[in-house]
């Protein structure tokens, strides 16, 4: 699919560093021309539906449940606000995107990957992003698990969930080595850092 | 799929009357076996998804968002009360089910019927009803049209909107007439009535 923008996501387990390295990078990239997503999220509709998926009230939530929630998270702010921003020529950077639905709720939850490629390519239209940053932890290394902070309806699932994720995510680079991008995450934070730029410099670059 | 109970749904455009048909049924069916349901909702869950679904405010939502949570509020109540009840050997009512993805959002809205397929096999885990009620009828002829009641945002689609989703009802009624009963919803209630406690007395006594 043509655009002109650049799209990148970055990708972990809960507590590997994505929104800390995101913020890192808005103040090294160019903001007029950058877009920052979080999913799910980053529309009215998609909000509500965040709300929704991280209540703890909603403990009883099936996993194709889930994975349909953040689909249609998906669909709209990839119609909303994504394709709008790469038409107008803007590097996007998303905080989780089609990854997310295979290592968590495939790798994680169980359910088929067949269906989850289908629910991805049906909310995204087909958009793949250009780059995938994976920060890749072990989940006993977190920032959460290290600080025990007060998880989420998803983070609370414990450590043998995030194993399973994290294994999900290292099938999926070893699947698509040219769009993901594996960087350890255990590393000096400033290592991190400039590891993460270096690789979006290489590719924005191009633009 | 073996089950012990017996799954009945009612499909139509807005107003074809199928709320006040389910109301008389439960005055003529054994209400300790009867399990009623309503789509989208029936579960918390499902509930909070309705409220998105129906919400003004949300008149910029994708079609493919739209599909996908009432998928997501089906695979819930599917899993959480549609199951247990058949598997309690339960007699289902549903107030719309799969058919109305297909109308709605294949029909109605021009997405892809082979991904909507799709959805429904996911969030039903392959579950269909043992028998569906159409109440057919023309967009002009339905209760809210005649009255002119203050529209939720499907509704406000318009008659156009409601021709397409008609047209969408007829040929899944073509293509399945062994589960899919069309019933001339224009004709005088009591005769509606009749028929439609005719035919579900017809299946449901044979368990």
């Amino acid at each position: 699919m043509y655009h002109k923008g650049f799209f990148i996501s970055f990708e972990g387990i809960d507590g590997c560093g994505k929104s800390s390295i995101i913020a890192y990078l808005n103040t090294k990239l160019n903001t007029n021309n950058t877009v920052n997503i979080r999913e799910p999220g980053g529309t009215l509709i998609s909000e509500d539906i965040r709300a929704m998926l991280l209540d703890d009230k909603h403990k009883d939530m099936a996993p194709e449940t889930e994975a349909l929630l953040y689909a249609a998270a998906r669909s709209q702010v990839v119609k909303q606000v994504i394709k709008p921003a790469l038409a107008q020529g803007k590097v996007v950077l998303a905080d989780r995107f089609i990854d997310s639905t295979i290592a968590y709720q495939g790798y994680g939850r169980g359910l088929d990957l067949k269906y989850l490629q289908v629910l991805n390519d049906f909310c995204t239209g087909g958009l793949s992003p250009d780059l995938t940053i994976l920060l890749d932890l072990e989940p006993e290394q977190s920032y959460g698990y290290k600080k025990g902070l007060a998880p989420d309806r998803i983070e609370s699932e414990g450590l043998e969930f995030q194993r399973l994720v994290r294994n999900g995510y290292l099938q999926l680079a070893a699947s698509e080595p040219g769009r993901i991008i594996k960087i350890d995450a255990a590393q000096e934070v400033s290592i991190v850092r400039e590891l993460v730029l270096k690789h979006i410099q290489r590719v924005v670059g191009k633009y």
